[in-house]
């Protein structure tokens, strides 16, 4: 975290909890400058963001003053889901394709929706890089590049993972149709029909979908809220059924917005290297983390070529044009000749678009819009759940993504509620999409990455009170 | 044929069969429009195909002279394969794999290539085109827009089938990543592991490719070397065996370059409906036509729903771009579920790029240039092949595509052959790769969507003397 937002932080939390009250002058700027022994233009980079949070706002000749009252922040849940241990049988796709067609809707407000907003992404910027890359194409790279991708864009790729301390060499990427291609790809790498793979629970319901479509069978483990997969669950899961796989969101994961914090993610890879059980690692927020850096994938801990790393620019850069990569280790050749005929190659023009971009050093200050933008809403969004949605909510608080993870009261059922809120305008993503056995009817995932809206606070207030007058019918 | 190419194509009979002398003149232009009663300019296009080809050569102030010598085409193969009629595991991508790795290479000579030259796409105007739609791009499309693909591309699709009076609903299309995405979307849709598929024999790798990876069964069928596959072998194969499904190439099929006449598809269709096996139609190459419209697919004699058609841009304009189509007739609903969880949807720039191309009316004089470029690219490669491969060579003649296809004397093993050729830097496609079987090891596909230059000349004269010595060994 930055020092103005330290700061910042700091003084939310006074207003929070009602040391600062509403109508309250702060204290001047050269004031804190000098208390706290940090710059003024610190000071005024932290009243920026509060006040673009909605927290505090200036009055001109005067100084800033607090127009938020104190409010409590929904409480974080504990480690979710009892799952049986069992393996399971997937049939969840129609579920899931009738929410996920509900989102579409221009008009909804998208409180269920996989993407950010739209608005937040350089497309003038991409449009410019598109005209000038495929202006100085060589129309010979259309066939030297088929199948494994831009080989300029396999190096700028390489040179991210540079800046995390890892060398990739860029003959070891693979590019493909987005991530979702990627993950496809390394499950059908390692499994065949009738194979049992473990998945976090709740999970990304994409995996549900791949696993579905291929017959395999899933082993739901049990996931914590922040800190990701439970380790002790996991080697119990991969004694007791032989997977063949691991499927994992190591960072900001999708559902429930949670990371594993690094030593656990190096103990994961060395849990599964124990068992040779290979892990498919989808990867695809790292770029959108609050914190001062991006976090490690379990890929930088991978000795012997057992994970196999997906990750995309759908989330961070450019949506749509559904450019994502693999690095795909031990694996890496057997997956080139399934890309090979299964699809040949990822689009040329996006692959050198992105690569033109990013050699131009457009990329981070994108990035760094990006991450303020999401964590600011995150804010806002946040204390949206603790004003409207009834008292015993929990949330969860991830350091990075647009999603996070509500639970609500036991007796709520989240899929009669959908119905409701889809009939009133509202995409929500009800829990039972993100599990195989259908876990999680009283939880949802909610996005926060569309802006915050007065549209958007009357659907908050509007799902507040579909979800009371469940509990006053149920009760 | 259009009257000038009716004209050159006589004159060149006339060369070829020794009619026309090598160093003699040719009629004025003034005398053969008036003793033909055509056009002065139409003698003038025909005369200028001819230099093209390679047949005249004008002379300043003097007129036009014969500078090639009497030359005997190729005869063309008879009906190809005494296939056994039984189904076979398939497993020959390693060998497809290692060909076409060897196609790759800048230096060497591609006979044996999948593509046409990349020099023949109209990549400069698409650039255009690309930047003017993505600066027009509403972002809302990169999520409405989603997995059925840019409804304004769908649009231009179907008004381009309107051309040969099928009516499409712009709703019945599901954008693909090229036809390779769209075919095993389609196999996946109406197979299960285990079943059996018929193909043609010889029949196009990939397909080959895409059984082995899904644990299908081939049944090849004979096909003609000129009007496709054989209806009464197909007739007995779809009683002996229960097919799940037939996917064929009705026009210009690669590798024979094979078409079906229309009243064939006609009864084909209506024999697959009597045996309701669906159709699985891969129909790339529709647009490259040499006569003077385009040919239908077996799709548009369709009542039921039960032909999937696949198609694409990549032969016809945008190599690289991966943008292919399904009309996925009474399984739409599936493949849409099966391409939303396999890789979401297809890049959207390059769908947008297309779109505003076509939506300009570029495309026609565009597909006009190209086709007239590979029609006497053909010719030029077929007297090559008269003129340097050893006599009794066979040769298809398509009518469209970039393709052909060579049987040799029955001793040639063109797998030994191939391995001879890579290492002088000239790349040939061996009969085996496009069988099940492994037959045709006598056969081989030429590619001649390559500029002709001396180079292939060379490659071609070399690719005569390496058969000539296999057969000297041999025999």
């Amino acid at each position: 975290m930055k020092r103005y937002e330290a700061l910042a932080e700091d003084i939310a939390l006074s207003i929070r909890t009602g040391i600062l009250k509403r109508g309250e002058k702060l204290p001047s700027v050269r004031q804190t400058s000098e208390r706290r022994g940090i710059s003024q233009a610190t000071v005024y980079q932290a009243y920026y963001l509060l006040e673009a949070r909605g927290l505090i706002r200036a009055r001109e000749r005067s100084g800033y003053y607090v127009i938020a009252g104190a409010s409590k922040l929904p409480p974080e849940p504990e480690l979710l889901s009892s799952t049986s241990g069992d393996s399971t049988t997937v049939d969840v796709s129609e579920l899931i394709f009738e929410v996920l067609q509900s989102t579409k809707v221009r008009d909804v407000v998208p409180l269920g929706s996989a993407f950010p907003s739209p608005s937040l992404f350089p497309y003038d910027k991409l449009a410019s890089s598109m005209h000038s890359s495929l202006q100085q194409l060589d129309p010979w790279a259309t066939v030297e590049d088929l199948t494994t991708g831009s080989s300029e864009l396999r190096r700028q790729i390489a040179l991210r993972y540079l800046l995390v301390g890892m060398h990739v060499n860029p003959d070891d990427i693979l590019i493909t149709n987005g991530a979702l291609e990627a993950l496809n790809l390394a499950l059908f790498a390692v499994t065949r029909p009738g194979d049992a793979v473990i998945i976090e629970s709740p999970a990304f319901y994409g995996a549900l979908q791949s696993l579905e479509r291929m017959g395999l069978k899933a082993i739901e483990v049990a996931t914590h809220p922040r800190e990701g997969i439970d380790l002790d669950a996991l080697e119990s899961a991969l004694g007791k059924h032989q997977p063949k796989a691991c499927w994992l969101m190591t960072n900001f994961q999708n559902p429930l917005g949670c990371s594993m914090p690094d030593q656990k993610k190096q103990n994961l890879v060395a849990l599964l290297e124990r068992f040779q059980v290979p892990l498919i690692e989808d990867d695809v927020y790292a770029e959108l983390y609050f914190s001062s850096h991006r976090p490690l994938p379990a890929k930088a801990f991978d000795q012997s070529g057992l994970v196999l790393h997906c990750s995309s620019f759908s989330k961070s850069l450019a949506p749509g044009f559904r450019i994502g990569w693999i690095l795909g280790g031990r694996y890496l050749s057997k997956l080139i000749r399934q890309k090979l005929s299964s699809s040949l190659s990822a689009s040329l023009p996006a692959q050198e678009a992105i690569a033109h971009y990013l050699s131009k050093g457009h990329y981070d200050n994108h990035l760094r819009r990006l991450r303020h933008t999401l964590s600011v809403q995150q804010s806002v969004y946040t204390e949206a759940i603790a004003r409207y949605l009834p008292a015993g909510t929990l949330a969860t608080r991830p350091s990075g993504g647009y999603v996070l993870w509500l639970e609500l009261a036991l007796h709520v059922d989240v899929l009669h509620l959908q119905k409701l809120a889809i009939a009133l305008g509202i995409s929500i993503a009800p829990g039972p999409m993100f599990s195989a056995q259908r876990q999680f009817r009283h939880c949802l995932r909610l996005n926060y990455g569309h802006p915050y809206s007065d549209k958007t606070a009357e659907a908050m207030q509007t799902l507040g009170r579909l979800i009371q007058q469940q509990s006053s019918i149920t009760v």
